[in-house]
Parts: structure tokens; C-alpha cells; sequence
């Protein structure tokens, strides 16, 4: 089986966010890592078309109750009409997690990631989380500088 | 976005059951069609392997929290370690059943299934539910003879 | 902690089913047990009517995102946004399960209890499952002739 | 309907978060709130403590698939089986969110129900969150001081 990469990421991104989100895309297909995202729009798009266009298999997991709102480059839909449950389910589907960029789902799927504990979770730009005092987290996700560190440590795990 | 089908069936399946997986699993490959299955054993495990032998793409939804049960001939696993909640991600992800053979597993997605009723529901084999007066029901799903007649079935609602 | 009962059934309901329901409600509640049901109208407004009437707690939950359409006979609403995935939490949640009338819905709670496999499952009216010969399952649901019958059932796997 | 206060936080924590989410569950209680927590040991039994020493209600929502491991102050529990997907469940629930003390799964919690957007959020001590500049987010949730500064802000919601 594939080593399976979860990409997540804000609906509403920053052109930054969007460019580092197709980056990710590319360099995990050719690597010959499997996409799951969520499949809808912004730096979901954005993953999906980077790795569609090498050629990569990208899976959405979509949060409602049709596929009809899943992006085109989607190799095939997952559709939970779990709400935001299905961040979850992208979390468990995972090897390792990379998150692009700040949004409160976003934020929830690194927490969930950093809940199972199993697995790297990246991030690359994003909010920050610290500690009462304002101090780092001493088990905090894994900040990457550029898409190319960002698939290096997620693919770091792979066996 | 290649046409959906989800085949479920029991994890202790029949000869006959296994070979009819094996067989309905083929012939969605061959047409183009994604599977959708259960990505465990039995029935899973058989449609995944007529698939991946048409080069066919077969995904597992699995109800645990580790990849590590899936079955080996799928292209890609969803882990989503939501137990038997799973049957009903199965089903909200497809664009039609094909359910083979008898369980109590296996009945909860046809019945989910039903209850979506958006979708062609196609049995082949398997148990009979019939109404409080022993007579078939109105809205029961469609019984199919063989292998392909199941896949023309379920082909025929794609548009 | 109390014995919870989950009472499932049709939304569309026959005045037997629903005289059925709000018996069953008053004799759990009578019997100091919770009542889980899936909190909308029909079987399930009926049970919780029952309950409430004497006093019960009764718990509905719900497939949505909202508690608006919930019965105001509830103790509490749990709101899943799951869909009919809900289905599973009910069965999950119950320390029996007494399902009264035939739909598709409360074929999948039969189906999902029943593979869960630990718990008592007992029908008051509804459809009928045989296997591919016509014959009863060896491992069915217990029938139950009246709603006394059903919740007596119900209470003897209370320790 | 009672109002439906969701009180979160980590298994593992601090004596203060401990003091504070027992006083929380009584001043809840005392309201005639309805609790809705995790149903586990640290701040989920606390606040468990805290509304059942004052009569209210209280319902647990467990990860697994067993009520053995649910804390014994609770008036009913939900069994989902759903792993940390059951956070969500919790967060639709709630007509307001407290959350007390930072953890992984704590912060899933908030994040989702600020995904969620339309119920207050009101943080009690635990993680901080800041954009990529370090500066507070604009949309963050609701800092309280105390016990009663939290439990006024979840209850300013109730109409």
C-alpha cells in the first residue's frame, strides 16, 4: 500500500497558502505518496491539482452528503456526511499530516493529529499555539520552512 | 470522476459468494468503475482482488484505527476508526450497492442504503426481508442473478 | 448509572406502532430505565411521550445539525450532525434494544445491534429477515407479542 | 428544553483546572443547565462531580465502544464508538462551550466549535492561540477569569 499523506488546509487561503499547498501536491505524487484531503476548495484545490498533474492518487474525504461539490482533480471521493467529523477520519487515514496555513478546521485536524500521537504532524506557516505562559508546546507539531521540508519530514516516516 | 460502486458482503462468506465477489469486482474494473468495499476480508477482501487484477482502483473503508488489517490489493485505505459507523460512509460515498450475500453487517448497508434512496441497491444473494405478513416489500432492493447482472444494474444509473 | 433501553422505529408509523412505543416509554421509565431514541417524530415521539409521562429520562439523537426539530419531550438532545451514522451511537449507547415497526432506518438498528452482537435485540411487529431459502435466521432478533413482553425482555439482561 | 452547556477538557490535569471545573458543573447545575462532557476521569469528572452534587443533569459522551469506563456522577451515557470523532458530537450538542485547560483533544474540541460558529466559546485557563505574526486572532474565543465569569458568558447565551 501506498504511503498515505493527509494534506489540510483553509477553504479561504492566502495566495502563499495556495501555492505551498500545490507545491505539496507535486512533490508527494512524485514521490509516489497518496493525497487525502479534504476535496473541497482553497488549499484542498490547491493539493489536489498539484498532485493530479504528476500524476498522483488524491482522495477527498468531503464532509457532506454528495460529491458533487468535490473538487475535479480528485481520484476518487470519500463521502462521509459526517460534518466536521470527517476531519477525523482524514487524521486516521494518515501516515503522516501536513497542514498548510490557519483556519479553525485546520487547527482542529492538527489537534486531532496530535491527539492520536502516532504520527508527524507538519505545519508549514499557520497559527501558532503556546502554552498559559505563552511558551512553546513541548509536544508541538513539526514547523517546516519551505514545501520541500515539509514532504521531507513527513515522508522521514516512511518505512 | 470515475463512476462509485460500493460492494458489501460478509467477512464468513460462501464459495459462492467469494467467486461472485471476485467476479463483480472484475467487471466494474474492466467498465471503469471505482470500488468501494469494506477493505476487510470475505466478500472485501475478493471484490478488492478481481479489481486490482483489471487494474482497477478499490478503496477500503475500514471500521479500526490502523491500516494494518487492510487488505492488500487495495489502491488506497480510509482508516476511520468509527466501528461499524463506517457501513454508513461506505454508502454515502457510493453511486450505487451491490450487496452479496447474508450478515447482519452486510444488512445494515443495504438497509442504509435504502434509507438514502438516492442510490440503486442490488442484491445478489443473501437474505430476504420481507413485510409483518410475510409479503415482499414495496421498496425492496433489486435482486440480481448473477455477477453481471449486478454490475448492469448498478451501471445503468450512471449518467 | 440507570439500564438504557434504545427504542427505535419508523418516523412514518402505524397508530399501532405508535400506542406500542408510548407503551414501552411508560413501562421503562416506570421500571427506572433511560430511554435512548432517535428524538424526531413517530415511533420515536411516541416513546419519549411515554416516558416523560411518568417521569422518565429519555434522550433523543439526532442525525442533524440542530436541536430545533427535536420532540419537546426530551430530557436532553444529543445533536451528532452524523447523518444516519447516528444509527450506530444509538445501538453503541443501549443496553438493549427494542425496535418497534418496519422501515429501512429501523432495519439498520436491528442489523447494527445485531452485528455489534452483545446486547438483547427485540422486534414488536415490523418486517421479517429470512435467509436465501426462506427460512428463519438461526441467530434473529427476539419477537416480542406485546409491549410488556418486549420490555420484559429488555429488563432481563438488567444485572 | 434545558439549556446544554458543553464543559471540556484534558484527562490529565492540572489541581486548578480540577477546582475550577467542579465549581463550573455546580454553578451549571444550579442554573438548571444541562452538562454535556467526555465522560472520562480529570476535568470530564470534575465537572461531572460538580453537577451531580448539585442534582443536574449530566451526560457523558464516550469514545468507546463500553459505558465500564465512564465516571460513576453521570446521569446517562452515550457510547459511540466513534474514537475522538465523538469531540464533534460534543460540540454540536452544546448550546455554549466552556473549555478548561489545554490538551490536544481540548483544542480539537474548540476548534471545532469555532468552526462550528455559532455558539460562544469561552476558554478557562489552558493553550493560547496566535496568528503566524504572534498576534490574537480576531475571531478567538472568550477568555473568562473564574468559574462564574465563564459559566455568565455560557449562560448570556440562553434565550
Amino acid at each position: 500500500m501506498p504511503f498515505q499523506v493527509a494534506v489540510c488546509g483553509p477553504r479561504h487561503c492566502t495566495p502563499q497558502d495556495e501555492q505551498h499547498a500545490r507545491e505539496v501536491g507535486r512533490l508527494l505524487a512524485q514521490a509516489g505518496a497518496t493525497v487525502i484531503c479534504g476535496g473541497g476548495v482553497g488549499v484542498m484545490a490547491a493539493v489536489a491539482a498539484g498532485a493530479h498533474a504528476e500524476g498522483g492518487l488524491v482522495i477527498g474525504v468531503r464532509p457532506g452528503d454528495t460529491a458533487a461539490d468535490a473538487d475535479p482533480h480528485l481520484s476518487a471521493v470519500i463521502v462521509t456526511n459526517l460534518g466536521e467529523a470527517r476531519n477525523a477520519v482524514i487524521v486516521w487515514s494518515a501516515d503522516a499530516v501536513i497542514a498548510i496555513g490557519g483556519s479553525w478546521g485546520t487547527l482542529s485536524e492538527i489537534a486531532l493529529a496530535k491527539r492520536r500521537g502516532t504520527i508527524p504532524v507538519i505545519t508549514l506557516g499557520g497559527w501558532t499555539i503556546t502554552d498559559h505562559h505563552g511558551n512553546p508546546l513541548a509536544d508541538d507539531a513539526i514547523p517546516a520552512s519551505t514545501p520541500q521540508d515539509a514532504v521531507t519530514h513527513a515522508l522521514n516516516h516512511r518505512s
